[in-house]
């Protein structure tokens, strides 16, 4: 793999949008090919799960079906994007990927963290991410922030978006080597300026 | 679980629906309830996942998100309509179950049988069939069969349906205690009188 692969994690509201542009001008203006993709969606097929998931209509999805949907539009995209793009050189950087399964499905609705991982790991094999970069802020504090209309995650209750803090903290501690916790409170110039640090590290 | 599970299996063409409905009458002309069911779908959800795999338009599921939402389907299927089924008593007979995602993605798409088994094994729990039938027939005789329209994944060469034959075969070895396979090159009627030995002795 010639590019590096970076993925960017957190809660909605985190500051995920403008951190990822943040990056993607950094990488460009230091001569880098930057392909900028997400979770879930990022292909053809990922949209349509992505409509699945999300989608406030129709029949919810079971905590079990919503890990492997989240899984499919992964594989799909790590096949179809994420490993083309990397092997031609072209730096990726995702915002959600693997980790945000293990947070939500794993650590928040309770399926495991390690069931998780099981399911993921057959397909991810050695494309794990570079570095990736956790938004970590008090739901209270994110969830402020959000003004357009809520998704299906977005509106459950308080509880589970701590939970979903608590995972991405965990999956943290089993992946130290990867993922670095950047406090996501500050005003986004202060945030980019820890995560510039990161990923000159990287280079 | 006080209902009975039975699934069914083997290529389109083989005859499941006709075999579906003569179990259908059998066990509800004995005084069972059945429930009928199929895969991929079954739910609201399902079937909308159903649309994304079998659909000829878009961007085709690469294998490993195929197995995925496949398997989704199924968790969905399992937790919100055969389980509560099998609680109250009801039987439920399901048109493909998890031996189809061994044999089509498992083996014919080479992702390996334990690989699918490994997915699929921490949502299904204790809710394995009591007994499934596989209508094993030679695909070249079962795709004659098929005259309308095919779907995407019928269209796949015959190369590939010899192949999931091979894997149907291949999955009745790994539980000989649960599928049994039936000639289904015979009439419907002669198929019934087999399937129907099968039943009586699980009753």
């Amino acid at each position: 793999m010639k590019g590096k692969f970076i993925t960017i994690e957190g809660p909605d509201g985190a500051g995920k949008t403008t951190q990822v542009k943040k990056i993607y001008e950094y990488l460009t203006s230091r001569g880098r090919k930057v392909l900028v993709t997400r979770e879930p969606g990022g292909t053809a097929l990922g949209e349509k799960l992505r409509e699945v998931l999300l989608s406030l209509a129709g029949e919810s999805p079971v905590p079990e079906a919503e890990a492997l949907i989240y899984a499919a539009s992964r594989a799909q995209l790590i096949k179809n994007v994420i490993s083309p793009a990397l092997l031609r050189g072209t730096y990726v950087l995702c915002d959600r990927f693997v980790d945000s399964s293990l947070a939500y499905q794993g650590w928040a609705r309770g399926l495991g963290i390690e069931e998780i991982l099981g399911i993921n790991r057959w397909f991810i094999g050695e494309l794990w991410p570079d570095l990736t970069i956790l938004l970590d802020i008090d739901p209270e504090v994110s969830l402020k922030r959000l003004e357009r209309a809520r998704d299906r995650l977005e509106k459950e209750t308080l509880e589970f978006h701590k939970r979903v803090r608590e995972g991405f903290l965990k999956v943290r501690e089993i992946f130290p080597e990867r993922i670095v916790a950047v406090d996501a409170s500050r005003s986004p110039e202060e945030v980019f300026d820890r995560i510039s640090a990161y990923i000159r590290k990287m280079l």
